[in-house]
């Protein structure tokens, strides 16, 4: 008897999911049918090259797109794009689907079901049916966007200073308009950056061009004849605003999971699914990408980190287990990066807060400048490093760097250290790779390390 | 009473410990008296970085400098150039050091000595006394370099497919030269690379122009009238060569230490002295930098690397233990890199004939092509993953890459996770940082571990 698997949600984690259940299916020689149901009229695109697509970096969206629906019926899925999940009985192994085309609705059955829903860009009231406001999440909104900049628009707002406000900013500043970032936070990214870094990332758009306005709220919007935004009020003033965009993050597409009794994460995690290390959530039913949270290792405790390179991962996760084989995902470290103008920003691991309320650790810090490559070389740019470690015994903690072509990238090698829990002084005299256009003859980070370690002694 | 170390040497190994035995000793509130001879006129410079001062990259000499003799003396250190350690009496704790310029000697005492002599570059009998025939390994060297150029030579042949030939070929074709590379190796590199990393390096000396002659042996050299090096004769042919650049390696300097009595290793490290974890030769003898070999962490036994990076952190280590503190090298794991015109090129860990001829290791191998960043992004290049693992349990055991901007220093996440002894299949979760600017969502090194850990189950 052949078995059916149910995707619901065709984007990254779902048909990482799909298509690994397969392959994993196959090789043991079981029989596996996958359906895959989406509400869009794309699959497995890159939500985060959406800011790149606006900046004028992107073609188009064909080229955001890693699998075509084509590439997915080849690879023997049944794919049904303008299909919405709107029921899950789990007791009957069924799910309700709608046919967004024709209206109508039918019941699909399946031995498993994988919730792949992702999340939705939060949608603050006074943005709701103005014109000319919109998100940057998915190839829609780009599409949205591309058409709004052909009207020539002068001035954007961005709220949010989170990554994709941070990225959708950057792009609006290089297509040439006069761009305000407008957020709530002290600093750009401040609930996952050290002060340091979140200035590094601030001067990177205000090099651009871009003003910056921290710890700041909208107040609401003022319209033109048209119901088309005209500017923002802030604080008692106002900025012109010929385009908004919706930098807010996001919240995750829970409530199909919510109406089929599964159960939910709390605040905490926004509320998002908590599958299990194998990306379980109960028995047959598997969930994965920006509808779940994600382990943190370090933390020791489930964290909402909507990101494309978990959500491959933890989709590929179950898709294992899906088709009969055996894998679970280890959980992330916190790692991220982006690019502020000419500014690489990346983070791993704990801040100061985290490890202190949520862990009770004593920790050290430490902060310096060096360059990206041996200082005499063209190419060295300036960077900063910040590391914190274990006051006791000096395991590595959180690594931020901030800098020129080739600061951020290095993070890997901390996240890494970090999943090993070395210590500073064993980071410190790792065999980094060492030539003049690579890095000085002590990798920044490591001198960083280095500093710690002396402190410890 | 004031201990005396005596520091034979005054570049990388040697005035790293320096220092850090000072900044030791008076962390402990000990007395320690450093004086340091040094036999050229130069301290502390960057030997890597000549090449790129013959390319032009580098403004002169003075750039090379990471600390000058006026900033030692500063710290307290008692430097003497231009002066010569010609014998070595361990049974009486002192040093016969000759003064170059005026040709007297004297004895210095010492209570420890820190052998830090360094290595010479490899001359082969056809090279001595012709002119216009040099090395690439000291700021002399490099300054003899750029003379030759100023004398507008056509045409370069550079003997040697190591790091240094690679760099100088480089450099040379980048100065406009007709530039010939020879080797006897199959490839460049060819003992530390595998051939689809080594064969990407000899495409980007190509791309410059350089035209790499593999498995060659120079057989002599024709002169012109003024007793310089005319063109190279190879298997009956002849390359023309205004200039010829030797990189041929390098042998540590080890006279002193042998007439001394202290024990050398074999030709397995080529005769280098071989010091413990605490860089201690013998009681009160310390050694570090390119007369020394380092310890590999996957061998298990020491190799010679004479690498800048190994030189500061063991002469760091051999610091501390002078100045009373506690410190120990943990050994290298073979990382190298560098770049051949714009392809860039690294490795870590192990061969696969080491793997299974040393270590009597099973293994797979497995070799991909990908992109630097997202594929759609415009600064997206090529680059090629080769990852060897152990048959049995899928411990990663090498990893060599090469392509583009952002290919090569993604080594240094491999080199620790090799260091630290993970599997591919750790590997392929480890939380790497994705965005579209940096990486694939999946990144490329990731990629190639899953496929092997995929191949594993």
């Amino acid at each position: 008897m052949t078995d059916r698997l149910l995707v619901i949600g065709a984007d990254a984690a779902g048909m990482s999911a799909a298509h690994q259940a397969l392959r994993t299916a196959r090789a043991r020689g079981r029989e596996l049918q996958v359906v895959a149901v989406e509400t869009t009229g794309h699959t497995s695109y890159s939500a985060c090259g959406i800011p790149y697509w606006i900046a004028g970096d992107v073609a188009g969206p064909d080229r955001l797109v890693a699998r075509t629906a084509t590439e997915h019926r080849a690879a023997g899925i049944e794919l049904r794009l303008h299909h919405e999940a709107v029921g899950l009985d789990l007791d009957g192994r069924r799910c309700e689907v709608r046919d967004l085309e024709s209206g109508t609705t039918r019941w699909i059955g399946f031995d498993q079901v994988m919730i792949a829903t992702g999340a939705a860009p939060v949608v603050p009231d006074w943005a709701i049916g103005v014109e000319r406001v919109h998100p940057v999440k998915t190839l829609d909104d780009g599409a949205t966007w591309i058409r709004l900049l052909a009207e020539n628009p002068r001035t954007a707002l961005v709220v949010g200073g989170g990554y994709i406000g941070v990225e959708t900013a950057e792009g609006l500043a290089r297509r040439g308009l006069s761009t305000t970032l407008v957020t709530r936070g002290t600093e750009l990214m401040s609930s996952t950056l050290e002060p340091g870094t979140a200035s590094a990332a601030r001067r990177g758009l205000e090099q651009l061009g871009v003003r910056v306005v921290c710890g700041t709220r909208i107040d609401g919007l003022l319209t033109d004849s048209g119901a088309g935004v005209r500017a923002v009020c802030v604080d008692g003033g106002e900025y012109p605003a010929d385009v908004l965009a919706l930098g807010l993050g996001v919240t995750p597409r829970v409530d199909l999971a919510r109406d089929a009794g599964l159960p939910l994460g709390g605040p905490a995690v926004r509320g998002a699914l908590v599958p299990d290390a194998t990306q379980q959530i109960i028995d047959g039913v598997w969930a994965a990408g920006d509808c779940t949270a994600v382990h943190d290792r370090l933390l020791g405790q489930p964290w909402f980190v909507p990101l494309g390179t978990h959500a491959v991962k933890c989709g590929r996760v179950a898709g294992t287990n899906i088709g009969g084989g055996r894998a679970s995902f280890p959980g992330a470290v916190g790692t991220a990066i982006t690019r502020a103008g000419e500014v690489e920003i990346a983070r791993t691991g704990l801040m100061p807060s985290w490890a202190s309320e949520q862990l009770g650790l004593r920790t050290v810090t430490t902060r310096l400048e060096a360059t990206t490559t041996s200082g005499y070389m063209p190419q060295a740019a300036p960077m900063a490093i910040w590391v914190m470690a274990q006051a006791d015994g000096g395991r590595l903690l959180g690594v931020q760097l901030s800098g020129g072509p080739g600061a951020a990238k290095r993070i890997d090698t901390a996240a890494t250290a970090l999943t090993c829990g070395l210590s500073v002084e064993e980071f410190a005299y790792l065999d980094l790779a060492y030539a003049p256009p690579f890095s000085p003859a002590w990798d920044p980070v490591q001198i960083a390390c280095r500093v710690l370690a002396e402190r410890g002694r």
